[in-house]
């Protein structure tokens, strides 16, 4: 009875991820939607015209770059994970359900930038926006780490290497929203830069040594 | 010949699976396209216009909710079925169909709900429409185990509280839509309960004692 | 390097299945977004306004099951098709267009449909797209054909009926469309008929007698 | 250690295809939406209303063309390439960021052709939007070429020609821009035609000669 325990156990994590996958794949591409054909004002050029939309052209760049750095780390982490349990499946929908949203208040955030009575207020929600998904990994990264849904064969110290990344960056981005309420350019400033931290690479997995040699069953399947 | 029979059927369930979880991913990241940058009207705040805007958000949520517990509910049953036929994969249509057709009814209800002439009305379609994949759901169970459809190696009592399960959740939905007429909250309240009782984790697969050591091909394929 | 050939080739049938399978989920989930929320009319109920939509609930009905066996189709035809050469997967490409372009001339149907000057010209323009899906499948399959691309296990006779029911298919849309222009009743009910009829399931793959003890390495790998 | 170092690369690999072939599926297929039923101006007919609409069934024809050859491109990279870090992860993710974008120019080019006064500037625009995808996908391939994530089996003959129509045709999409400027017609010609062109097939792989008989992990794999 191990055998189908332990299959049954790996399904999940290469079904979870193809979905999650789409999700991130279609949340990345449907703010494309948003960008309309400008219609010319009355003495205008098609040149000023576009150029006038440039809130929806950054709003797109801007979801693209954020919901491309979690699906670079999501698909890391595909690595790290070894199992999932209903717990995990549900972390897991709660995180996405967060990345998916990111789209929305970044078109706010983009929109009332030029408006300097407004553009605060957008950049605190823009700001909270881009701290809770950071809260969600590290709840599904805990869940995870509790339930010993890791690859068992990984050093300990890596894993705890990268909690540490993890609840540090989300506690700095806490931060971030509370500082957006003192200063909207400082609190976003922060959390931009934390998210433009993670496009370096995450670090190699690392085994522990007397495991190294022994292929795991995952690693095989693609 | 038998071999490429039983391989063929493999695919059909994977394959059919896979179409399944690209249809759950759009239907789930799709309301957020709903969420229009709002305007601030004469004399207001933009976190006035933002808040102003709550039925959206609720909806994106409810949407993700219902939606997810489908999901949770379709990726574990994937480890149940081993085969689909043609009146199988027909039925699996219909339910994607009443699944993906959740997130309209859900915007009706949470745009009517602070609207006391009409919120009635609104539920009742809302209870409705988390009745009928219940329906779907079941129909498609039923079909499934009519034609011996599971994994053989399954328990069949493990089946039958399953079976249990799905048919008395499709009648109680039926049973709320029906109290819906009479008084909208109650009725809704029955199926937002149901709904999230379908939150906790199914029971784990119980396989008959004698098969347990053996390995399936299906279960080997991710 | 016979090897790397035979692999490279399967591996392009997965692949193209696959992001074809993407396309279909999504062109079928798609007009989910055409439903909007509708606004009560002066003196007029939630229900009558929500019926006044009939339209766009019959497009979203019509789609998914126009799609629907479009893929319940495609689907069944990965079994056949062995190897895809770069024109295959061209002819596919233009039959996904054409699959994925459904869901507006429905649109343009239903909306019409009540309106006894414009629904004759509404039904011709769904006649016809329902037609050119037809051809553009008879187009993928008769290159397949020629270009030996089918699994060569299968019985000749056996893909010679599939060929039959193709291409009579296609001549019949073809009169339909034709139809469609002296009478947009008997030329659209010839087009469901047609549309209905491939709801049945295709014939079972027969391989020849020689090679059924044989697995395939596609048969396998799901 | 070797081998779940090698396997881990392999994976990244599968699962980066698999997100960027359902950006691709989601990209191609979500122009439809911008496909509305035409209201009949006073005294005009529904073929008229319809016919009106043209630039938008172009724009969804070119779009699906042009995001179909760079799938079908993408697609056939899938088998040269067989190593994916970091650096490639994120060439991938912008290359893909300029896939999705095509769809908005290409409306505004359609729309603003029969416009003498703008299509000029729309064309330009366009011709610029078709230029960038060029360019990151010779960002993504002389990268790969760099950190040699190629498979080693392949010729490098055969990865030189590669590299050589590559460059040449990012060289001259960016001539092409240059020479929008002077005449839009003449830019936009030699764009479409270079987009064409790439509608041929590419050069079969050819591997290196010592090596031919072997097989390779990841060509097994699907």
């Amino acid at each position: 009875m191990a055998k189908p325990h332990k299959a049954g156990a790996a399904r999940e994590i290469g079904r979870m991820e193809a979905f999650s996958d789409g999700v991130f794949s279609i949340a990345i591409t449907l703010p494309i939607v948003e960008l309309s054909v400008p219609h010319i004002a009355a003495g205008g050029t098609l040149m000023g015209a576009i150029g006038h939309e440039w809130p929806t052209y950054l709003a797109y760049g801007l979801s693209f770059l954020v919901i491309g750095v979690y699906w670079v780390h999501h698909h890391f982490t595909g690595k790290i994970y070894a199992r999932a349990d209903h717990g995990f499946v549900l972390a897991n929908m709660f995180f996405l359900a967060a990345v998916a949203f990111v789209p929305f208040p970044t078109r706010l955030f983009t929109e009332y930038l030029a408006d300097p009575a407004n553009r605060g207020a957008a950049s605190v929600v823009y700001t909270v926006s881009l701290a809770i998904p950071t809260w969600a990994w590290v709840l599904k990264w805990l869940y995870a780490r509790r339930t010993r849904a890791m690859d068992l064969r990984l050093d300990d110290a890596y894993l705890d290497k990268l909690t540490r990344t993890y609840v540090i960056t989300a506690w700095l981005m806490l931060g971030a929203v509370a500082l957006s309420f003192l200063d909207w350019r400082v609190g976003l400033g922060l959390a931009a830069a934390l998210t433009l931290y993670h496009l370096r690479a995450p670090p190699w997995p690392v085994y522990e040594a007397a495991e190294a040699g022994r292929p795991s069953p995952e690693a095989e399947q693609t």
